[in-house]
């Protein structure tokens, strides 16, 4: 994620950071050089005078223009579905910290209530990492005793190991006598919430967008821009290439970040920061049984992952 | 559904696979043949010329845009929710086979628990079946008792009717004193959602978007199409063929895919992939009372079923 | 509701069944024909020529069909949720039964769990005839005791008073001891749901979309299909009457979809099946209770009720 | 509201009622005489002929489409949660009264019973009166002891001191052994969602849409009207007024259609009709508990307050 | 949050407050007098005349006007969202009010009861410090105890540490026999709820609309209204400014408004008035014990912070 600058109105036309200008550039020279070949040579193709006029593509554009904002909601929706339910998490395992300390006959610092939040902590990092394809091993190791965390590394589905943990957790105060089954089932009900945030990351990472319309749209763009410049060429002029070039970087664009954010749990400068977010987890839940925090997230260039 | 490759931008525009093109060649094919014989013989039909030019299409090109637009929300929307009601049915069935290890006082191996989940599984066999039309004998008997099998399988509703089997379990485990009533409370209300996904999936199933929408659509579509080639056959001469048709892939396309996902329960290339879901379904549940998983589902040509 | 065919592409174009064809036939005719005086008379009216040109109505027939696709999506906001409803009542009465016979220590095929089924399927019924302003005392006769079908056919809002005899059969069963207040309080809840389902669809039955949008739309949409012909008949000639017409067919045609929709418990073609929705919702629930099935609904021209 | 009549697709061309039309009627014919003004003038202000074009009025009305279907959209959604919201008031109360007798040992016709419905009502209607900012204490002292009316009217958030006082009466009921603390929790959960909608009425009453979006689309809409017959004076000669006329009487009745349902809770035709709503919940509140019924509310010209 | 007035639709023509425009003038100044020089300057660059007309405008404009419903919606969803979990936190807090009087034995004016409302009110003003960065001890010295205030204000998330304290409130009071562990779990619910709106609102701060689209619409306005004026300098001559000012203003108003609602938790006009929100809040919760109220939110111009 890219952080908010306060830049002015008029600064942030010139900024470089968070656009997607750099990683277009080779793709708009490109489409640049084309346009002033076709300025050049006066749309003609080996002396073929292409008959192309404004009016298809103002038809078209407007068209196309739709199907991206289309394509846009989309992707956006599915950013900000990611970004509830990591919020969610946070707010659900903030809950089961304090039904812990209050719904159990354990002290805010006991043994017990330290070990349930690491348990916490430890689901919230594997579940970043079954997100991400990363090695989850190193971080289950620092906060799981190491059997267990040596089982639930061998497993396919770590984080709902991990709560099938937390659910025998629960059930072993009860046995204790430590809660009764109305706070037994009062805790249980967060379980099940976590279960539909797990789930509902891994429905997001592996269903995208139907592939078809991804192709599609990316197709159409490219081709429009493409043939934009034989159409320009007669009324613009020499300002057909300045033309192109800014109604092409503005569909492009738009289809890049789309195509960008469809992925929320990705690693580009747009996606979700799963990592910072981690670790503001794991300190709010530290902070609520008063232990040492941790060190907390840093950014670069102002891009936090 | 189709998997996501990772091709470059660039490949990208020349992809076959995932793409709705062959289906939709002939016709293409057809439109184009029929264009180039109208710029043939200039836009006349038995020596009447066909007084049409690009204003009318401009306008009613972006109106058609909007009511597609409109139609493939509303078919996306479809098959998003399809997607989430499946998420929530693997969300649901995990949380059920872990109340059924810490709500009661069944270890996570004991019979009970192991031919709970296989109930689960079954159920979620059986929602397949009944929502692609298929033959649900053979996966019942595999994970069923065989007289409950036969007796499921003469039913109408099938997953309902084994979702009452669980509620018997249920009742049976707390006659046997394994669980109270505030524990069987707890595990009745995620069968209330099992038959609230049950119940979406068969919605969706059943009732498509009107099917005048779908008509009218479908007709103006083709229509508009047919008649363009003799808007611009004046402007853009030998350039018309390639133009109509560049549009009329774009709107027939789009009508296309959307109404390839209004029925997302299908197995079209961009249906759900039921049957890989149910698999990964039964290997998370099995792993969690950590018995042998199931073969993975394979991809032919990126296709998952 | 008109059955979805299997129609390929081609034929789809040339379908009757489920257009709304048939019924604006009239209209469009009258359109016809006075788009034919327009250009016979070449767009003068008493010998004064009428200074229209398609500008003014490229820029007015985009934002009428704005206007339009906002009315359609909230018509068809409507229909879905209105089929949502229905579907939750489904769900909801499937659970309920299924409570009936887990939650309480009565066995699936006692007198008192049936005589609970039937309550459940006169509630649904004496819904489809609330909302249809239909008479629901003959559905009511067949299925509650005589006493209580003649108390509640007296009262205005019927399905919420057999509600209240629900709630009354769970008050008696624990009274009787067959479950206890957890056990009551559970299914409780879901008659609350009920609650919800029954005043869900009365609101929707007694708020259309604010009158004005209506009036405003259809006014402008005929007005807006008046005056096309004096338009185009300068530039488009004998092709005018068949353009406007087109056109015409395509925007009256969207009105009158949303309007159909926007009601969506009548009786028009593209309506609820509320008819044979009710039908469904008995026989899964007295398959449940391995109960005689009904009747199956069938459908006329492949539009079902 | 306006009730929906059945009028034939020509008759709602000519309605009167329930369109916007008389009270845009004088900001019309003032535009009307200023565009034949303008006309008569050949666009021309002293002397200086006024260079515009239908172009940039295209551009710019189908931008300003887009806006005020955005203004639309926003609006409409805010009387539809209203009506939800009233909606669910409904459904809560109902259910609230259905608990009161069946979680309860007290019969439906017991003193207690029908002095919670009375509560119920005077809720309602206090929360009627509150979001019109009218006078709560007749309705008040006729459904509440008149030492409690007397209280409740003299504090500011009127329904909420109700819904404590029927938190009050659950506790007393438990107190009094009528009720054991699982069937208490089970309605106090209602009156948890009574509060919500308490609160969500309060919300929308006190916060429209951005002013600023309000001010910035009725400028627009307003200057682009008052503006548009100098765009289309030379092509359309004395046609202008009457399509400068029918272009601005959809966007400025648009516009006003979206200020009016934007605050629901008004008197105004199209907004939500709180007097009958209040008096239908009252009568089938009493209905559940066999008490005589209210007078229903009569509609003046099919509108209903 | 700026009030809404009665202004009529004539004086809310040239309303002041409320609106961006004092915010915008000087950038529209700029582009008034750029595109007086470029009239005079008949659209030539050094003796270079910019080949640039209407066509080109006319499609991005609608292009550009789609996106820019796109921001707005995304804006305003936010904005939406902020007020409803503001306010959930009124409904929430309200519900736990008068649960802590009657689900427990203490009365209304009981010591315990008291204090446990103003942890609530020490929470919504320690959540709105939060949300706007500014210093939280005041408000929460004169609501907690001294020590306890002290101790949470050193702490990172001080609404969550407040709500951990209502949770061992309640705990004690149960330990204390004033509730049974039935009760305590019907409280506790509303804590959960608590946590999710704390959180959301963490949320909906720390997580802006990916900031590329922020920065490629910026840019895309700006640049569009820059070179506007050349396209329509040959058509509309000397009134090239002012229909260039109407069309920018509008375009460079919504932007800046979408900008400012997109964060808002701001102070900037019309971000929400989380200020006079709070001490409503604290208004009504200690309404309802019958304590002293707290002076009420005074506007400066209409403005509430």
């Amino acid at each position: 994620m890219i952080k908010k600058g306060n830049e002015s109105w008029f600064r942030m036309l010139f900024i470089w950071r968070g656009s997607v200008l750099p990683k277009l550039l080779p793709r708009l020279i490109l489409l640049l050089l084309l346009s002033i070949g076709i300025v050049f040579f006066k749309g003609t193709l080996f002396n073929y005078k292409v008959p192309l006029n404004p009016t298809p593509f103002t038809l078209f554009g407007i068209a196309l223009a739709l199907f991206l904002g289309f394509r846009n909601n989309a992707s956006y929706d599915r950013f900000w579905e990611a970004r509830k339910l990591w919020g969610a998490l946070l707010n659900d395992t903030r809950s089961l910290v304090r039904q812990s300390i209050t719904l159990t006959s354990y002290s805010a610092q006991s043994e017990e209530v330290i070990s349930f939040v690491r348990y916490l902590t430890a689901l919230v990092y594997a579940l970043k990492h079954q997100l991400r394809n990363t090695d989850a091993s190193a971080d289950l190791q620092q906060r799981l005793p190491q059997e267990l965390a040596a089982r639930i590394n061998a497993t396919l589905y770590k984080p709902i190991m991990i709560l099938k943990e937390l659910g025998c957790w629960i059930k072993e105060a009860k046995l204790q006598g430590k809660m009764d089954s109305i706070q037994q089932t009062a805790m249980d009900e967060n379980l099940n919430k976590l279960s539909d945030i797990i789930g509902g990351c891994e429905r997001l990472a592996s269903t995208p967008i139907p592939y078809t319309y991804s192709i599609l749209l990316h197709r159409t763009v490219y081709l429009y821009c493409l043939m934009l410049p034989f159409g320009f060429v007669d009324s613009l002029g020499w300002f057909t290439p300045l033309v192109v070039v800014f109604i092409a970087y503005t569909f492009v664009a738009l289809e890049a970040i789309a195509d960008e954010i469809e992925d929320p749990f990705g690693t580009e400068a747009n996606d979700l920061a799963l990592n910072a977010m981690s670790i503001s987890i794991e300190t709010t839940l530290l902070e609520m049984v008063e232990q040492p925090l941790p060190l907390q997230p840093t950014s670069k260039n102002n891009i936090i992952d």
